[in-house]
């Protein structure tokens, strides 16, 4: 079945992580994969464009099935292989609750660290404003603190809705990447835990962004959130 | 069942309708709601806050278990009363994929719809600049002629997915929004002719923002788009 699925991806996207983790946990190792380079901007080369108009990675394919956006990349791979591998969403309607929203919120972890490490990027020169760069970090750091109010809750040794689910797949990436711009462990004592308890995972550990595994910590970007 | 669903929510809010929408659905009429005033800053108020950190609506709850993020109610909602009303996930792997995809390919049009009518609300006088206004609206038009040619692809009489499902019911909302914003239907014939397919629908109907109904057509934020 692994043979049907196709998926181009960039290294270190937290989006293109979450399918390759879900991948990994439905036991469908050996699926068609090619590493494109945002660099070079083959994100919005026509091989990507073909498949997935938004020019975005990840771009995937299920024999013609496509699901480009990765958390419905996600969803989907839990729901065609329910049986396979590790079941990512919890039975019970608490747990079920619990995943769903914290899968969902994980969205928004995502946008404001985005707006933090990517300002430059997204907002062209002329229009930059400190004060702009001040809020957004400040925004960031409420959301942190958010996460780290919930992980504060949750039973010891328990992930962010009981059992693995598909809320860590979508939220963990967002953490490791945090850690890697630089956040704090010590102001961040239960991201960090939170970080550790899954760091070594298989399905994370496999599919940990090559280019990270020689300078762990990348930069400094949130080093003083 | 419904009496113990919850819901506070704001109207015209497309995350709110959203919810309503799926409860119609369900056939879970009879739940409490409460409507509350963006405008007098009660999603901000005690009552949300306790339930929902981010202070936002809609604010959801099921018995003890709490679902604030719209998409996860929806999710939630579908998974706990999947043989009860309108089933809202197709069973085709095919339709799976396109629903999942589309669904979560709504909260971007959400964001983009986001950044153009509510700029001013977003960014703070000094902070900004014609020209983020006029990317801005580059970006959604953009966006909008995206979702024309999903349409275009779609069979005649068809939803976003096939029949009727939780694609619909992120996305629907938005189109209406776009509308009541003053999108042209001559430039979008596709969008309109999805809007006409769904206005009366009975979940969409019944819960219609109470305030669009003696003015349909609110605003021409978008007329030129």
């Amino acid at each position: 079945m692994a043979k049907s699925i196709s998926l181009l991806w960039g290294a270190g996207s937290p989006p293109c992580w979450r399918v390759m983790i879900t991948l990994e946990e439905k036991k469908l190792q050996g699926y068609k994969r090619k590493l494109l380079s945002f660099e070079k901007g083959e994100h919005k080369s026509q091989e990507v464009l073909e498949i997935n108009p938004r020019g975005q990675l990840p771009t995937f394919k299920h024999g013609e099935n496509i699901v480009n956006e990765s958390t419905a990349a996600c969803l989907y791979l839990e729901s065609q292989f329910r049986s396979q591998g590790n079941k990512l969403i919890p039975d019970t309607a608490a747990e079920q609750a619990m995943m769903y929203q914290r899968m969902m919120e994980g969205l928004t972890l995502t946008e404001k660290l985005n707006s933090v490490i990517y300002y430059e990027w997204f907002v062209p020169e002329d229009e930059r404003h400190d004060t702009a760069v001040k809020r957004n970090r400040e925004a960031l750091k409420t959301e942190l603190r958010l996460w780290e109010g919930y992980l504060e809750k949750v039973a010891a040794g328990s992930y962010l809705a009981g059992a693995f689910s598909l809320a860590d797949v979508i939220v963990f990436p967002n953490i490791a990447y945090a850690l890697r711009f630089g956040l704090s462990v010590e102001r961040y004592p239960k991201l960090a835990k939170y970080y550790r308890l899954l760091k070594d995972r298989p399905s994370i550990k496999t599919s940990w962004p090559p280019h990270w595994l020689p300078s762990p910590q990348g930069y400094d970007t949130l080093k003083n959130l």
